[in-house]
């Protein structure tokens, strides 16, 4: 039985799922014992562990120039001590071309098992891919098991689907029949999905595999070689997939080469020399808009981004204002507002919401935001796990000056003490009142844990600020809450022309700052905040080219 | 009965063509009365005719700043004394702004609808373009006719095709639905494609519709406003076919402004005015390279390009040269190598071309090319009609220059007697021999009727020269002539790698400059010779982006 054969069943869901867009996972997001085994968890921490202090020797990228590494635990404030293998630019190119004029060669089929393969290996290290997460984003625990496991393996999963699905569109052979009157001109036509050559795949620090995966998947299954190239602070969990992939590429007598690791450090970073290099030709990048914008007016190269936005949430009205504020308080301290798609400009209308219990006043409402904020950092049950740590000292700076950005300062910024990590780099949400007038002070990405709640005269303007910054700035996502049929039309076709996904009146345990792979497109390519979608058409196609050779059919 | 249950029928079976990729054409290629009417021809002709020295007055837009129109006859070399209404882009804009909202909230079915009615309209005025066609390219009369009619009704009708299958790929909306253990989090979801807004297509002098059309239909398929901008010397062609798609849209109480003709002179050109206008999303281009390259690097739009490239014939080993010269002196006198898709650098052995026949020397092959296009040229019964007339006087000029160009001259370009249009500008191909070490000389493009032969080491040299120059400077079409099945796949896979068509072994009634609607990716997209690819998933999906909206399922 071949891998294609082995894994076709799921591949076939996948691209099922893809066309359907209901709830589809491969792979479980509960870190259960039952799903996962009674010892998966401390076997995955014990695995992390014994990294710590030593070089990563799990790749099969032969001849290191040298080794270096220079991450550190937002929950220790320590450096990790780990050292992964350094190559030049020269001998990653030389070995990535190489590789590519291999793996072009394998068929559509191959490709899509030894790729569902491999994620079927991450998934035995997914606690130590969790436990790896933590100790470089300082995502909590269910977040670093949920975002770089199983849903960062969904997301790859939904690549590989989009990838072996574009791939057959065309027919690889046909006769072209041409009736001409007294005769037919016959040709014998066929269509190559030809990869574009050697892909580089650019790391963040805050999701490291969830971010890293679809573009590393997608252009694998097109056919490209690729090197990823992680955030020199959040390697390792990029280093288990990689390491993983190689094997599997080598087990089916493939070059490992066919995907590398390119580390670098923080003081001689190698992504600039990457990916100007002349034989790259597909980019992946998240992270921030001026370097994703020099990226993508890199001449002659396919880049997918995903850089930065203004994410909002239009308050219009609501049936119980409770449960908004406690929804919006979850969405705003989850992983301490590290998220793409974390909320920031909350557009309250100066004479307050409309609730089923009657007029929320704008007073009111900022008031249960704060009482709900600090109901969530001070259950030590619940606070230190959903805010997890501060992967950059910078956001904490950030956080800080905030309080000094000119309106009413509703709640500070302050520390807690996370029972596991007396260490940890923690700072809980900022809340800040501006008015609707000081636009300079909202029209940018303030990145981490800080909500601005902007006065507007009324719904209308806070529909028209949402829209026009998501256009200028960006946007990932939007939260909007109103019971007006009308008013939710517009909202939805207002944010729709900035490109803008709504997530209307959320409530309960689901939030804004969530994307589910095969059915939202994250990031939809429409505003400045970047130009990748996962996982539409493009986000594949753009990867290969559609060639057709042909010749007359032999008389 | 609605124009989209009128058309229905024709756009299943369009969409089902795009994927089986067999010969379909909607659109008959004959002028033939029996299928277009006896009195089709003369009444075209006698239209046209009644159009010059006069204003253009079958266009839907209002008021306009004033009157203009340089165009002139290549066959007669006088100018068509033809104005048009010319508009501010400031006016453009405005209007097109204005009806783009109208536009983006029209059902994809009743666009269909409306779009394929305006190919039927079109269709009636087939024999008055190809007039229209003749006297601003110098096209002859029958590549007139099928290039600017059926061809380009073809062409559109794919876009149509595609595009309509591209808006329904996913589903409008779902339900979501996760088991989270006790409970499940439901979502409502909804999908949108959203149009990017205003589009501007700019057009050539050589094939004013056929390739226009394409970018245009795909444009409005996709909910975008279109602002057609011809070239000055080549107005009439679209300017008819914008002036149908208005009457539709005017019929069906839509704002004609959804689809406008900006008419321009040479003295002042506002097409960069448009390209760069903010409001501007979505452009297509054929032109210069210089130019093209100038569009792709604008930011934030969609850029569809067909620029210029440098196509190339390998002549390894055939079954009857004689058939080959004869094929080949064709491809090249075909509209005195006016076409993106004609041949230009011949790769001949220095030991010559195996044929069944024995060995072909170089100086045979050369001299067998020469005699077949004098054979072609001196035919008073084909040549005037293939090679129709010159557009631009700067192609006789460089034809003129070729012959310095540094090689032995095998063939003089001349002119010849056009018995219908004495005045005509002609231009007879020049062939010119080159060594393989002067690369300055011939990688570039040299447009018009000019054939370098180059005499190479072997016919693997040849192969890296093609695939060098195409990758390098751009490649729309190649010839290859080979007996040899490893040969044969060897030039399959170097040109597939530069992302270049291949045609092997024609010979007979069908040449490598024909690209077929529904079947031939015409410019791939994987070289410098442009990006635009007809028409694959890409060349309608980055004119709208998809959005996704989501609410809880009320419990």
């Amino acid at each position: 039985m071949t891998l294609f054969e082995k894994h076709k069943p799921i591949v076939d869901k996948a691209v099922a799922a893809l066309h359907e867009r209901t709830f589809f996972a491969a792979y479980p997001e509960h870190p259960a014992p039952a799903i996962y085994g009674e010892t998966a968890d401390a076997d995955g921490q014990q695995k992390f562990k014994s990294s710590l202090n030593n070089k990563f020797e799990d790749l099969l990228q032969q001849d290191p120039s040298g080794w270096a590494g220079q991450e550190e635990s937002p929950y220790l404030q320590e450096p990790l001590k780990i050292s992964y293998p350094t190559f030049t630019v020269s001998i990653l190119m030389h070995r990535a071309t190489k590789a590519f004029h291999e793996w072009r060669k394998v068929g559509v089929e191959s490709r899509a098992g030894i790729l569902v393969e491999s994620l079927e290996r991450m998934k035995k290290r997914f606690f130590e891919i969790a436990y790896a997460t933590m100790h470089t984003t300082g995502q909590g625990y269910m977040m670093a098991f949920q975002a770089s496991g199983p849903h960062a393996a969904d997301r790859a999963l939904e690549a590989i689907a989009a990838g072996y699905e574009e791939l057959q569109r065309f027919p690889s052979r046909a006769v072209w029949d041409k009736p001409m009157g007294k005769f037919n001109i016959q040709l014998n036509k066929e269509w190559r999905a030809v990869p574009k050559g050697v892909a580089v795949v650019i790391g963040c620090s805050t999701f490291p595999t969830w971010n890293s995966v679809p573009g590393l998947y997608a252009s694998l299954i097109t056919g490209n070689s690729v090197i990823v190239k992680p955030h020199p602070g959040a390697i390792l969990p990029m280093a288990i997939v990689v390491a993983e992939i190689q094997k599997v590429l080598a087990e089916n007598n493939l070059d490992p080469n066919i995907c590398q690791l390119a580390v670098d450090t923080f003081d001689k970073m190698i992504t600039k020399e990457l990916a100007e290099h002349p034989d790259v030709k597909v980019i992946d990048f998240t992270g921030n808009s001026a370097f994703g914008s020099y990226l993508e007016a890199l001449p002659g190269k396919a880049v997918f981004t995903e850089k930065t936005g203004v994410n909002s949430v239009i308050l219009d009205s609501v049936d119980d204002v409770d449960k908004v504020a406690a929804n919006l308080a979850f969405a705003l301290s989850l992983y301490s507002g590290q998220m793409c798609t974390a909320p920031q400009n909350f557009y309250i209308p100066e004479q307050g919401i409309t609730s089923s219990a009657g007029v929320v006043s704008f007073d009111a409402f900022a008031q249960k935001l704060v009482d709900n904020i600090n109901g969530l950092v001070d259950n030590p049950k619940a606070g230190p796990f959903v805010l997890g740590a501060v992967q950059n000292k910078k956001t904490c700076d950030r956080v800080k000056e905030a309080e000094s950005i000119g309106g009413k300062v509703w709640l500070k910024s302050r520390t807690f003490e996370n029972p596991m990590f007396k260490n940890a780099r923690v700072s809980t949400p900022v809340v800040v009142e501006v008015n609707a007038k000081d636009k300079q002070v909202f029209s940018k990405e303030l990145f981490g844990p800080i909500a601005l709640l902007i006065k507007t005269k009324n719904t209308s303007e806070s529909i028209a600020l949402a829209q026009e910054l998501a256009r200028a700035h960006g946007a990932i996502s939007c939260g909007a809450y109103t019971t007006n049929a009308a008013m939710k039309d517009e909202i939805a076709d207002a944010m729709a022309m900035a490109a803008t996904p709504v997530s209307f009146n959320l409530v309960g345990g689901i939030y804004m700052n969530q994307n589910a792979a095969f059915s939202d497109f994250h990031v939809t390519g429409g505003n400045p905040s970047g130009n990748a979608s996962f996982t539409n058409p493009e986000y594949v196609t753009k990867r290969f080219t559609w060639v057709g050779h042909r010749e007359p059919v032999k008389g």
